[in-house]
């Protein structure tokens, strides 16, 4: 399978009915802190709360309806759980979701009130292949990996697609990286609809796989830690050479660089965004000299948090 | 004076070139908490966060140059205070603020940030008032009171006239009260603009004075005791009569509810809104049965707050 500028239009097509257009947002105070023209794409006010609405929306309806009635499976403690289980309701098929028992109790809800069904497993990443594997074989269900699919990379294309059609000319465009979904797919929305827009990652330093993988040409290993939870996946092999082909650059941030980056987004946007979204914005901050006066996008990744556990970050 | 629709299109044409025109969101988990269709006016996204943005701009544009030149004087700890020294900067003029020396350190930094000069005073009402009579009697500068005051009546008036633009057939609208600026406005807005729509009005329980007041017939003294601090003020004599006459009624909500509400807005629709700003929410949530089914406005007037404070009450 190979992504182009046509099967992105087509997966926009095919998922806008089921997705919001989400807002761009500018902020003075955001403009003044980074010195540049900040462009915010505020996927925090996606379906689930999250882009990865996009992304497995558009790998269930993509494919044939035979296999879709078998039910959708993944493994998954964060957003893209939710959003297989909103895409396999919508769709009238079943989803089943491995998640660690450790999982938030707002996360399983969230399934839940989907009508997911949640598999329960030990929080290691063996335990959660493990599982998944027996709850396919079991189910016969098909599994939409989070990242490392290519048709939800191409989903994920769409919110950076939409946000080259409002914001010409950007300089540069910014994505948070863990798995790699959301920035393969940004990459290739930039090479097709904005090939002028140099395409850069942002990346916790305690989570910095990318930004070694691309240094070394190989995948390397993910440590594991951030406040940014989101974002501890290692990219995979298919989001990985898109990665290595397409992205200029990976800026590595610290947690609290991350926690004050995304202080200032509350504060001062008004809006709510997770750890790990506020990853690029700490990015642009960072390294403000190299961006001055430049018109620069940022893809709001998701606004879903605990709140108590974010509020404590914001006050420790 | 009297304000009708002539007044406040023209104060709405005064100020625009100076307010964003905020946002109308609608929420899925909103219509499912409430049993209504909601739609909210996003004067948390208003410059200085809140719709006091608006009142205290056509206030400072609706004075004369000679008197403009002699500077804009006010008390408050809120946000006003930033309002009135944003329009005084614009305009070319000075801003002297009395402010409680108890009043948080992000609220004085916002005044100083538009070049306030801020005077403090004991907190009190009566330290406030002689403060702020001392500072008009040493500058000459003309008091822009922050609601009692037809033409910040006015301004405020245009955020529910940009609301019934937006969203036709209301069957209701609500907006919290403390003084009664935004009330007073929003009501004659509904009177000019959207006739059939109900004006209902949502306070504090802690600080329910103008349910009191409605009741007996006069303005009855506040009571002081509530987390939704931009509140805590009392009706005038100038928003009172208009309170009277066109707001159809008052709906109390405990600080508990309005907690609640607060953190389903930032959890589900994933903005910021102050504790003040969640009190309609609340009371929309609180007497759900008789809005079943209806369209109702919500203004949410604002999204500033001391993060470390609400922590405390999210988590209490």
């Amino acid at each position: 399978m190979s992504i182009d500028r046509y099967s992105i239009e087509q997966a926009h097509e095919r998922i806008k009915p089921y997705i919001h257009r989400t807002p761009v947002l500018t902020s003075k105070s955001i403009n003044e802190a980074t010195g540049c023209h900040v462009y915010l794409k505020c996927e925090n006010f996606q379906k689930v709360g999250a882009f990865k609405a996009r992304g497995a929306m558009n790998a269930a309806l993509s494919l044939d309806a035979e296999d879709r009635a078998k039910g959708l499976a993944t493994h998954s403690s964060g957003n893209h759980a939710q959003a297989l289980a909103r895409a396999a309701k919508i769709l009238g098929t079943q989803a089943y979701i491995v998640m660690p028992h450790t999982a938030p109790e707002i996360k399983k809800r969230g399934v839940r009130g989907y009508s997911g069904e949640i598999f329960e497993c030990e929080p290691t990443l063996q335990a959660r292949e493990t599982t998944l594997a027996e709850v396919i074989k079991k189910t016969g269900a098909i599994e939409i990996h989070p990242f490392n699919n290519y048709d939800v990379i191409e989903g994920q294309a769409t919110a950076a697609k939409e946000l080259f059609a409002d914001v010409r000319e950007l300089d540069a465009i910014l994505a948070p990286v863990g798995g790699g979904g959301l920035l393969s797919g940004t990459a290739l929305a930039a090479k097709y609809f904005s090939p002028e827009t140099k395409v850069i990652a942002a990346e916790p330093a305690g989570s910095d796989d990318t930004y070694r993988s691309l240094k070394s040409g190989k995948l390397e290993p993910a440590q594991s830690q951030t406040i940014a939870d989101g974002l501890l996946t290692t990219v995979g092999d298919k989001t990985f050479p898109i990665i290595q082909k397409h992205v200029s650059e990976v800026i590595t941030v610290t947690d609290d660089e991350i926690i004050a980056a995304m202080r200032l987004v509350w504060e001062r946007v008004k809006i709510i965004i997770e750890p790990s979204c506020a990853v690029p914005v700490a990015a642009l901050i960072k390294e403000k000299a190299r961006f001055h006066d430049q018109r620069v996008g940022i893809i709001l990744s998701g606004g879903n948090v605990d709140l108590e556990k974010v509020l404590a970050l914001l006050t420790r």
